[in-house]
C-alpha cells in the first residue's frame, strides 16, 4: 500500500506515476487472436470443435454439447434456494426498472425553414453476450449485460461461455432464464467472440457483442470492433473512496477491499483529510482481510496497487478523483452533493455513509460494467444506448428547398463536388 | 453497372454477394501504423518534425510551421465570398440547432424502495478533430464533426491536419473559425493521431478523437480505441435510392453520382418497381457523367459497384434496404412512411422527392458521418453523445439499505465473494 500526502514535496510526482499506472498486461496476444479469428471465419463450426476440445476439454458433438437449452436454465432457476431466487429476482426487477427509463425518445419536428428533421432508436437485430467460466462467471454480470439488451428490445439474445470440462455454472444458466436469453452455446475464448460477429453453420452472428473476458477474448472484440459492435475494454477494477474522519473504519475498509478481492490487480484507494483515520483504515484492512476467503487476492491488490492518499482538506479530492477518473467512487461525507457536483470524471458515483460500492454490483440498478482505466474521461457505463442505434432523417418540401437549397449547391460547388450541387440544383429547376 | 430483378432464381446469391462486399481495403497497415504511434509516444515532438518533414513535405520550426493561428482562421473566413461566407454561416446555424436538441437529459429520483438514483452527462474535457489534406478536405466535414463536440460543452476542441508543401485549405480555416476550433496544428496522418492521444511536448492530448483519414489514420484511431475514446471506423460513401416509375430520372441519377463521385469505391444502388424507369436512369446517369468535372472517379464507382435492382413491388425494398444497411437512404414516392417505418438499419433516410442526399450532406442540420459497411446494423451517425459521458450515481438511506441489502448480501455470498457481502451487512449492523 502506497500513502501520499498532497503536502509532501514528491506527491505531484507520485500521484502523476498512479495516474498513468494503467494496471493493464498488454501482453502480445493479438497474433494468437488474429489466427484463431481467421480460422473461426473460414472454417466454422469445424474450428469451434477442434478449439472447444483443445482450450475447453469439452466435445461438441451432440446437441446438448453444444447448446444449453431453455429448459435447462428454467431448471436451474427453479432449484434455486427460495432466498436466493428471491435475490436474482429482486436484482433483475431492479435493473430493468432503472434501464427502462434509458430509452431514448425519437424526434420528429418541422422547422421554421420548413424541413422536417428528426431521428428514431431501434434496437439492433441480435447481440451476443460473453460469459466467462470458472472463477469469474457471476450471474450478476449475466444480468447486467443482458436486462439492458433486452430491454432494449433485442429480438435474439445469444450467450456464448466455454464449460471446461463440460461444467456450466447453475448461476448462470438460472440468470440467463431470468433474463430470457435465447440461446446459450457452449464455446468461449476468442473463438467464441469469432463465431458471435462472423456466424457459422449452426450459431447466426450478432451485431453487438458486450460481456466481460480474459485478454483474449477482449483483444478479439478490438479487432472485430466495426464488423461488430462492442462494449469498452475493461481492465481491472478500481473503487476510489472520498472520506472524512467521521466514518466507521470498518465499514470503509470492506469497501476498499471489496473491489481488491476482484482481482491481484485490481486497484482501491482512499481519500481522506484525517491522518488519525486513514490509521485505522489501514489496521481494519488488515483485521478485515484476516476473515476473508478471498484474502489471497484482495492483500495481493492492497499491498501492489492501494493507495491512501492525505489531503489538507477534501476540497482537493476532486481534482484528483478527475485526475483517477476511477471506476467508482463513494462519497462518504454526510453532504455528498457539493463535492459530487464537482466530480467530472467517474464511472459511477456512490454518495452517502450508507452506500456501499457493492450495493451497486447486484441491484441498485444502475449498471455495474463501468468504464476503467482513466477510461471515465470518456466512455460510460452500459446501457439500453449500447443495444441501439439512431436513424435521422430529413424532408425537405419544395418550400424548403427554395430556402436552403442554394446554399446547398454554394458549399457543393465550393468543395468541388458538382454531382453534390446538381442533385439540389435540378429540384430548384436550375 | 450490375442489373438484378428479385424475380431472377439467381437473386438470392447475387444479392448476398452484394451484402457481403465490403468495398474496404484490409491492406496490411497495421504494423506500420504500430510504429509510428510508438515513435509519437516515445519521441514526442521530435517524430512529429522527422514524420512531417517525410510524409508532408513541410518544416515545423517556427511556431507558425506547427499551429495555424486562431486569427489566420478568422482571416480566412473574412475573405470568403459574400455567398460562401453566408452559405458557412446558414449551415453552421443549421447544423448547431438540431445538435443541441441531442443533449441528454440528466436523471435524479428516488424509488419506493428510498433508493434515490440517477445519472448526470459530462462533456469530455477536449477533443481532437483529423481533417485530412488535399482533395478530402472539406469545410463541412469539419463542421459536422467540431459543432457537435462544441454543443456538446468541450472546452478544448483541437485540429490535426497535415499541410502537404506547407498548403493549408482556406474553406476549412474559415469553418474552423465558425466553429471556435481551438487549436489548429500541422500535422497528419497516423503520428498525428498518435499525438492527440498520447500527447507531446507541445500538444496536450485529448480524450476524444473523431474526423475522417485515410487507411493509415483510421488504423491509428483503431489502435488507440480504449486509449481515447473514437468515431465509428468509416468506409467508402454509400446511397440506396428507393423510388417509383413517378420520379425524374435525371434527379435520381444526379443523386447516385452524388455519393459516387466521393470515391471509385463508392457505391449508388437503385431499387425500383419500374423496369422502363430504371432504363431511364441508366441512361441519364451517362448523361450526367458527361457533364461532370468528377466524371472520372463517378464513373468508376458506378461501373464497378453501381446497383440496379428491379422489384415487383416496392414492397420488397424495406427486406432489402436493412439487409444493405447502407449510409444513406432515399424513399422517393409520394408517401414515404410506410416504407420509412418499415426500414430498421440505416444512416440516414431521406423522404420523399424533394430530399437529395446532398441537403443533409451540408446543412439540414443531422450530422453527415453516419455509419457505412452495413454498421448502421449497431452504429449511429455522429451526436453530441460522442462528446459526453455519464456518470451513473446510488445513494442509499439505511431504510432502503434495509430494504434491499440482504438481498444483495445473499447474491455477493453466492458469487464467493465476502467483502463485497461485508461492505453492505456491516451497514445492516450485521
Amino acid at each position: 500500500m502506497l500513502r501520499l500526502n498532497t503536502r509532501d514535496p514528491g506527491f505531484e510526482k507520485a500521484f502523476r506515476r498512479l495516474v498513468r499506472d494503467r494496471r493493464e498486461s498488454e501482453g502480445d496476444v493479438a497474433r494468437d487472436v488474429e489466427l484463431l479469428l481467421a480460422e473461426v471465419r473460414n472454417r466454422g463450426d469445424a474450428a469451434l470443435v477442434e478449439l472447444t476440445a483443445k482450450f475447453d476439454r469439452h466435445s461438441l458433438a451432440s446437441e446438448d454439447d453444444w447448446r444449453i437449452s431453455p429448459e435447462s436454465c428454467a431448471a436451474a432457476y427453479a432449484a434455486l434456494d427460495d432466498d436466493l431466487r428471491a435475490a436474482l429476482d429482486l436484482a433483475a426487477a431492479r435493473i430493468r426498472a432503472y434501464h427502462e427509463a434509458q430509452k431514448p425518445e425519437d424526434r420528429d419536428y418541422t422547422d421554421a425553414a420548413g424541413v422536417r428533421l428528426g431521428a428514431v432508436w431501434r434496437a439492433v437485430d441480435a447481440a451476443g453476450l460473453y460469459v466467462p467460466g470458472g472463477r469469474a462467471s457471476y450471474p450478476s454480470s449475466l444480468l447486467m449485460n443482458a436486462l439492458p439488451a433486452k430491454v432494449a428490445g433485442v429480438e435474439r439474445l445469444v450467450v456464448v461461455t466455454p464449460t471446461p470440462g463440460g461444467v456450466a455454472n447453475p448461476l448462470v444458466l438460472a440468470a440467463a432464464h431470468i433474463a430470457g436469453v435465447d440461446e446459450v452455446w457452449r464455446v468461449g475464448g476468442a473463438q467464441a467472440i469469432g463465431a458471435l460477429a462472423y456466424g457459422t453453420q449452426r450459431i447466426r452472428p450478432v451485431d453487438v457483442i458486450t460481456g466481460p473476458g480474459n485478454a483474449w477474448v477482449a483483444e478479439a472484440k478490438r479487432q472485430l470492433y466495426g464488423v461488430v459492435g462492442i462494449d469498452m475494454v475493461a481492465g481491472p477494477s478500481e473503487i476510489l473512496v472520498i472520506a472524512d474522519g467521521r466514518n466507521n473504519p470498518e465499514w470503509i475498509a470492506a469497501d476498499l477491499l471489496s473491489q481488491a478481492e476482484h482481482d491481484p490487480a485490481a486497484q482501491a484507494i482512499l481519500i481522506t483529510d484525517d491522518p488519525l483515520f486513514a490509521d485505522m483504515v489501514a489496521d481494519q484492512v488488515g483485521v478485515t482481510l484476516s476473515l476473508l476467503r478471498t484474502a489471497r487476492v484482495a492483500s495481493e491488490s492492497w499491498n501492489t496497487h492501494g493507495v491512501i492518499i492525505e489531503v489538507a482538506s477534501l476540497d482537493e479530492a476532486p481534482a484528483l478523483a478527475n485526475a483517477l477518473a476511477a471506476e467508482h467512487v463513494e462519497i462518504a461525507v454526510d453532504e455528498p452533493e457539493g463535492l459530487f457536483r464537482a466530480i467530472r470524471h467517474a464511472g459511477s458515483v456512490f454518495l452517502g455513509r450508507h452506500t456501499p460500492e457493492a450495493i451497486g454490483d447486484y441491484l441498485a440498478g444502475p449498471n455495474h460494467v463501468l468504464p476503467t482505466g482513466r477510461r471515465a474521461r470518456f466512455a460510460s457505463g452500459l446501457s439500453v444506448l449500447d443495444f441501439m442505434k439512431r436513424t435521422s432523417f430529413i424532408q425537405m418540401s419544395e418550400k424548403a428547398m427554395g430556402a436552403i437549397g442554394p446554399a446547398a449547391v454554394a458549399l457543393a460547388e465550393a468543395e468541388g463536388l458538382p454531382a453534390h450541387a446538381r442533385s439540389v440544383a435540378v429540384r430548384l429547376g436550375q
